[in-house]
């Protein structure tokens, strides 16, 4: 099988099975753990932030921001199409209290302008807004990627209103590759971010949140409260550590395979891509193959890809370290086969 | 002053300081109200409903509505500018742990297919849908009515999927007078609803919430823990029946004054109505005159009128009991003189 | 009937009516309700603050302290008899996400040693204590009073730790007259405060809370979140009032009555008073009688004396305006013949 | 170093190192994980229940049990030193929304007839009862063992009352062991469970709970919102298999440890052994010693044991599978030295 359904599926390469099992470990609850601890330091210098913390998933680090940075009763304002909001199970309310105020982006991205007009402030009537949340790369809008010079637009509004920002960076890497600029260019302009090792870098488990050190502290316990408080962390520190230090650059390969299966589709009838394919992200509209997305994907699983339905016609495909270029041309070729032979004529 | 800022500033009328003076009263959380019990056995037959609760405003009546109805972590799909998204202090998310999923209405009504199509069941990256909330008439959107065959629409779609619906009827009142329906040909097509008792109607204080009995007695429960649970609560129920049964038809008055109004206003230069004036809200365009819609409110203060800035353009316009035939005559021609004198040339 | 049941059945006086007929009013969201703020600014006087609000019950107020000065994940110290804990349907967890950690008092009032050392810091297995709440007069312990100088030594050690108090004064005013000082002597050991109006003093709804600016500002925010935000809310300051101003010395009377009635339970065989009557509650043991506590409450029920049952062979009975002299003795004559006739030989 | 902090400080086996590198994975949100679903399948089986599920920490287990058992504004019954309601951060409050009611056990066991009289029903006052917890064994009261029977009791009150009951076992298998009887003759007795991989069984990260199909299914939705749902949680499925499997039976060698070295301690002056060990805890009691319990862990470290301060003057040490019998004897040697050197004669 082709697995095109998410990057979250890469399975951890050899390198990282020999780290994990030589790791030296300790118990992480009591800060006793040296794998962990360098993972953290090396995260913290990437991101450009005091320091970092390891979570156990994109979700649980985004959760920890929202807990930390708002006081109960409080809004967050974020792209109406965002993770935080679409995909992690209303916990921003259930857990933290919290209220989303979505706006709808331009690529997933939100203007400054409605950023600044959604603020509120004191009003009896009114949810204060006590953070404000950006995703870059976007997932739902395809893997779109919003350049630093935009994000600064923002962090102005931000900063006027003395309002912190998160960045759900889960694939920051992939922007930061797509534009060839460090991490920090983006990082520079959020109060804290979150990016995941177990997509696009392939290690098997885990996220990193970074930020001031004040918040570190206090992201510590609510990782607590949330149950990401791990023992013998190391054996999920040390394949971090090849994720974060060898597996980044990488990514290129996985959007020139993205880009390349752009192409092909878009010269196929009846089938095309949705905008332009930054990263490694590609949203195809099935809507005139006579089919559903669920169909098209079903149809593709009988062929030996696995893609996920995202929208009523909408198709992704995702690449990732485990599809190699064969696979795509593969994919390319059934794609060709199942317009000519299984869609309306 | 002529105050136009909300029907919420109607004061009580002689008949219900007098019937409030001979109260018979009781303690209300024993249930030994007997002025309270009657209010609520007028209230639920006039909402059509098994059983009527009274609750200290429509905020509270709201909540406890989501309170009963919803499971921590789900989600309420509900209109973009209803009140409970906008004004209610994000308490949905704050108490009930329930994320509010807002989506764009026509004149403040969703189309069922937009709801269709935005409920979510059991995937384990989604907020389930626990409640569909409606407003009517709505507020942000100018009073406007939506009818019951409209509601119906709605309803069908919730039935098919076994959701609750619950109706922010603050102003239902209005509707039904508008459309010379009963109350019931609306609150058919919900499972809940809430009126506001001191609205246009002129009750001192209070809303009902109605519904089955096993609601109701749920919602007393909430109601308690909100704080809502009064002693002698007869001293409101008395006005409160006054409201209920001799204050609703009047309110066509104030449609009537709304529209002349309106007429008014459209015949001026640099201001305009926004929409079609349905009920007893007006909302005005400012943008034409050179003013905000706070510069033009202060105007009007100025002037012995007082309104609400509703939007950086738009000043609201609220008719009520205690607004006469004369004052918004007196209104149309201050507006007159304000736009001759203190507008843009 | 007599009823025996709480303070909180009393009627509203005929003056009370007459004011609340007379009652200049307003929009008091509006903050424009002249009669509400003259109760607010009588009320932070009488208790020794900046600003008062009004709250519709004693229970809102509680949950408003507790909503302020909490950040959720925190922990409130209280005693483990408290109304807090006991009667609020685990509001503060259900609400402000606040987990209580109750102690086992001395007639309803922690020990300050007990305190201290269950006060938690930012250890992350630990929820951290945001509050300590006090309840004086304590209604479980007995309608108990607790002095000034003891409230002190739990003051000390929350100053030492940086920790507000919050006192449910619910009947701080029995405690008052009890020993004849002012509320201030009581208040000044606290950072907030809620007394009832509508208990011992008579007025039909509502409860104060006090505080510093600050604090009045965030309350009145949360009180809008739990619906308690009234409109021509004068109409209840007007008797609110005359409880605060000319009700509260003669709760004199009521003390006298509770402590006459113990003196002959006392001198009756089977049943006895438990602890020291010090204001108007008088809690009964009824184990000897043969009765549970439900059996003897109907017992009496049927004699026309209306009491509650308070744990299994514990019967309540409090004293309050609506009940006389006369009463409390014809309370007395049907215990000793309910004695002789319906108790186990 | 010797470290009798905690068994959580085990170091994963070899034999656990080994499986973890050549451990099959897959993504498990999409339950694409083949090692992942066997470790579920046998924890299921061992503890007697329809399914089992990975979680990340026991916090994470027992949390997700509340989110699952509980709606929001009820309570739960537990004993007053249980880990949920000491050691969780008022995850439950601060989550769930639920209200913990702490009652006094004996051992760390509460008495049916206490938790009975402690259950809540409808009454607008009172939280209701939506769960009751236990701990077997009980960490704070010195690891110990409640036998099935005594668990049996509760079990036939909380039938009675219709209530769910949660058992944190993160240590069950010291019970088990303790007992040598197999764990289902314990879980039998309660609605659903949490064991712990990574204290004395060694794995380094993960508990499991287990429960019916229906409470799986929404626990694996409370997983992902707390930030569980892991990709290729392989990597530690396979070293909890060989934890649940091949590591059980040795604790007997720890509680052997435990008990030896406890007798050495009460042989000793000022120090005492608080209870009887009955596992793998030890509670020593250093109170006449002239040392609080932080001096005697200081004075144990610079002589190279590691402990933790419990209480003012009890000091817990944990034997495990890194501490051997000769560690233990160069303990009881330490203590013996300390004791005649460091304490007050």
């Amino acid at each position: 099988m082709i697995d095109l359904r998410s990057d979250t599926v890469t399975k951890l390469t050899d390198r990282m099975r020999q780290v994990m099992f030589e790791a030296e470990v300790g118990d992480d609850v009591y800060r006793d753990d040296p794998t962990m601890r360098e993972l953290e330091e090396i995260a913290a210098k990437k991101l450009g932030k005091e320091e970092a913390l390891f979570v156990t998933s994109g979700t649980q680090g985004n959760q920890i921001a929202v807990l930390v940075h708002c006081s109960l009763g409080e809004e967050i304002i974020l792209e109406e199409g965002s993770h935080i909001f679409r995909y992690e199970g209303g916990a921003t309310s259930a857990f933290a209290g919290i209220q989303p105020f979505p706006i709808k982006g331009e690529r997933g991205m939100m203007s400054a302008e409605d950023v600044e007009a959604a603020i509120k402030g004191s009003d009896i009537h009114e949810a204060e807004t006590g953070l404000i949340c950006l995703e870059n790369t976007h997932n739902r809008a395809g893997g779109t990627v919003t350049t630093p010079k935009k994000m600064k637009e923002i962090y102005d509004v931000a900063q006027r209103h003395h309002i912190p920002i998160h960045l759900d960076g889960a694939r920051l890497m992939n922007a930061a590759v797509a534009l060839k600029r460090p991490m920090t260019d983006f990082t520079q302009y959020v109060t804290t971010v979150q990016i995941c090792l177990s997509k696009g870098l392939g290690a098997p488990v885990g996220s990193i949140i970074a930020g001031s050190s004040e918040f570190i502290a206090k992201a510590r316990k609510w990782r607590k409260r949330l149950g990401g408080g791990l023992r013998q962390a190391g054996v999920l520190a040390a394949p971090g550590i090849v994720a974060l230090t060898e597996m980044v650059d990488r990514l290129e390969e996985d959007h020139q395979h993205a880009a390349w299966l752009a192409e092909q589709i878009n010269a196929l009838p009846r089938v095309s891509v949705v905008g332009k394919v930054e990263t490694n992200i590609l949203m195809m509209d099935v809507s005139e193959t006579g089919h559903t997305a669920n169909e098209f994907v079903a149809l593709l699983k009988e062929n030996g890809i696995l893609a996920n339905a995202f929208a009523p016609t909408i198709v992704r495909l995702v690449t990732h370290y485990d599809v190699s270029k064969k696979d795509i041309e593969e994919t390319a070729d059934i794609l060709k086969q199942l317009i000519a032979e299984k869609c309306v004529k």
